[in-house]
């Protein structure tokens, strides 16, 4: 069988590519091969537990795919052939014009003693694995999560959630969400779980799951040990590249494919995107491992148009990191570098921060904090990133920053903005969150230079 | 007296400019003159009537200014002789070395028969006045809000809480809001108020306030009559410019001062900010009527950083309109130019369109609908403004759209851009909304030009 294009993958990457694609070459055949028959939105994993009324809310839908003409199989793909553009899956053989490679990417699952014992749960994206983790996790008495990052985060958030269970979290690292929030941020995070009764173990790593044939301890390197029935693993993901590394195409960094500015691999004809491929940082060049889903959409966009001619230039130039969460009522969002980061990489750097209510006046009913903090290159005076934490609306704001960031906005620029502002929306005109945050850093660069003097 | 600034005016725009200045100028002293004892939140006005416990909560505040060591006085300037840099008040005179001019500006009171009896008010915005307006509506039976712009739909909306009165709105455009939003955005918000039972009279205007002291009726140019007890004026402003004009200072269109680029008057030492002075189309160049304290705050940090030095480059070439409100559940935010204003000053657009819900997946608890319409121009595929409709984070939805227009964003940025999703904050990365829309536009362009082949 042959297709013009053939797109290898179901997530959000695989799903975006396809639907580009007929959308700029509608008379192209196009094939979307997947492996897992029932999968779920990646994002909302955590959410099933408890948030959504049924697990089954949250599976991932084909229709608009169907609907385009776009012909989907559940094969599993198990050779890829470039020199003969044909690929085999267990069932077929298909040659194709253009492949996408979609291949998204596995859990960890880290080589510690124990770890094949039952009650021990990487997350994957299939819904009957998850059905029975959440079948488990109702029986569970004592929980614990490894790995603080955001999948570990909101896991932890879901199951506070649920009555009589002991509920643990434990993080190698000096804090939670380590990686995307300064401290300051990461401790608004460790305040709400703590208040909820939460467990929270930092700078620790385990060393051995201990048990019979289910897993009833942790045991740490500090030598304490947590009792525990289910261990939620969220300890961070690897490329799921062996099929292009089989088949003689280049590796990037982490294990990923590697690819160029306009996401194409070693092949012109294969492409690759998302989880599984490449990403460099947009302001270090470096590479950097960020999974994201929406990430992996917008190069998906890039990838779907661009099959045959570039159609769509890849204006931004690198992947900046644009991440949001809820915990309890708590929305945190981070874009770009973290102070923490910035300063590792090498940046002279200002800061700029505020605190405000998200209405006016602050007497409005339903009014919530906000908390922004911009970091700016000292000289350039870039924006290299932000953090906000605060109601709904902050799900938003981090877009804003984001966009910021990708537009390379200046203090000045920000500064003096424009925006619109509400009572019941916004903070008032006078105080908008990062236009204070802005002089704030303005305020900061003047007391530098007069002390330089 | 000499002070190094004066600032007349205790509005956002010259409240904004003290603090501006003294961060940039600390050992300046700044006097800051106001002619109403206790004024208010100008965009919070309607709220004092039911949203916020008491009217007293919106009063506005001068502490921060205080603080900072910002001289106050209450006292109504008469006299401006900007060759002795001199102004005089009520009670004194005084001599400065910056002068601005943040007078804002008046509802207007159209002459009307009738205009002059009881129960009609014009929006003031002074503490006691309200404070009667207030008092006064507690009693009314039927109430009338003549004018559909911002002002009105928010005070009608207020009102409609009120159990047992009869309310009407009246517009003499053919829709509610109608130069901030197309008429599919209008309808939405006329809809709601609808369901409250608001009485929604569009292509109509008023030609008479008849009854004895106090209104009893208002008589529309199709000869109805209305019975009322209780009229609020919203149909719009005028700059106060008096001060300016009895100077000699040059007048710009519409009746505001005139002031370049960084809002200077025809004075070099007398800086004019806000609603009196004005403005200019960030599209078309040319002079538009835009009042809003979010546009008069961004003018304020330019002019209170560039008083003696530019310091501040102003970055942002034009006043874009960007306007968020409430109505009911329902907010709604629009920034840039509207599909009806854009065809109006000429230019060749194509529109992108989209309604997802503001979470995902779907079946999220709470999810709302979103509704965003982005209009481009088509050759050069510039954001020339957008429209949003959905829940609380619409209000920072309208700010990405008003920072695109000002950053001169294009179709094919937009479609690439990168954003952080989330479940319970967003739409999913497959369709967020603002890239939805765009891709939307992509398709109708490409429709275009294949009709056109």
């Amino acid at each position: 069988m042959k297709y013009d294009v053939i797109i290898i993958g179901g997530g959000p990457a695989g799903i975006v590519t396809a639907l580009t694609a007929k959308n700029y070459y509608p008379n192209k055949n196009i094939l979307l091969l997947r492996d897992v028959n029932e999968s779920v939105i990646p994002c909302a994993i955590p959410y099933m537990l408890n948030t959504l009324k049924e697990p089954e809310q949250n599976r991932m839908g084909f229709g608009s795919l169907e609907k385009r003409g776009i012909e989907l199989k559940v094969e599993k793909v198990i050779k890829l052939i470039p020199k003969d553009k044909i690929i085999k899956t267990e069932q077929a053989e298909y040659s194709y014009d253009k492949l996408i490679l979609a291949l998204g990417s596995s859990p960890i699952t880290p080589k510690i003693e124990g770890i094949e014992k039952k009650g021990i749960y990487p997350i994957l994206k299939d819904m009957q694995y998850l059905k029975g983790l959440i079948k488990d996790s109702k029986k569970a008495k004592n929980i614990v999560i490894v790995g603080g990052g955001f999948i570990g985060v909101e896991f932890c958030d879901e199951l506070s959630k649920m009555e009589n269970i002991k509920l643990s979290i434990i993080e190698m690292m000096p804090r939670l969400l380590y990686n995307s929030f300064d401290s300051e941020f990461s401790k608004l995070i460790e305040n709400k779980l703590s208040e909820k009764g939460v467990n929270i173990i930092l700078n620790r790593k385990v060393v051995r799951f201990d048990g019979h044939e289910r897993v009833e301890g942790i045991v740490l390197d500090d030598n304490t040990r947590i009792p525990v029935d289910l261990v939620i693993l969220g300890i961070g993901a690897i490329p799921n590249s062996n099929l292009a590394k089989e088949a003689g195409l280049r590796i990037g960094h982490h294990g990923s494919i590697w690819v160029d500015e306009y996401l194409r691999t070693s092949d012109p004809d294969i492409i690759a995107i998302g989880d599984c491929a490449e990403k460099k940082d947009f302001f270090t060049r470096k590479t950097v491992n960020v999974m994201l889903a929406s990430t992996a959409t917008s190069e998906a966009r890039i990838a779907g148009a661009n099959l045959w001619k570039l159609k769509l230039l890849r204006e931004n130039k690198g992947t900046i990191a644009v991440y949001s969460t809820v915990v309890g009522d708590l929305v945190l969002g981070s874009a770009g570098l973290t102070e923490r980061s910035a300063i590792k990489e090498g940046f002279d750097i200002v800061i700029g921060t505020t605190e405000c209510v998200d209405k006016h006046p602050k007497t409005m009913p339903n009014a919530e904090n906000i908390k922004i903090k911009l970091i700016f290159s000292k000289e350039s005076g870039i924006l290299l990133g932000g953090q906000v934490t605060g109601g709904v609306s902050a799900g938003e704001i981090v877009n804003i920053i984001g966009l910021c960031v990708q537009k390379n906005l200046t203090l000045t620029e920000l500064e003096t903005m424009q925006v619109a502002t509400h009572p019941k929306l916004t903070p008032a005109p006078t105080v908008y969150h990062l236009i204070k945050a802005a002089q704030d850093a303005q305020n900061r660069l003047q007391n530098m230079y007069k002390k330089e003097r």
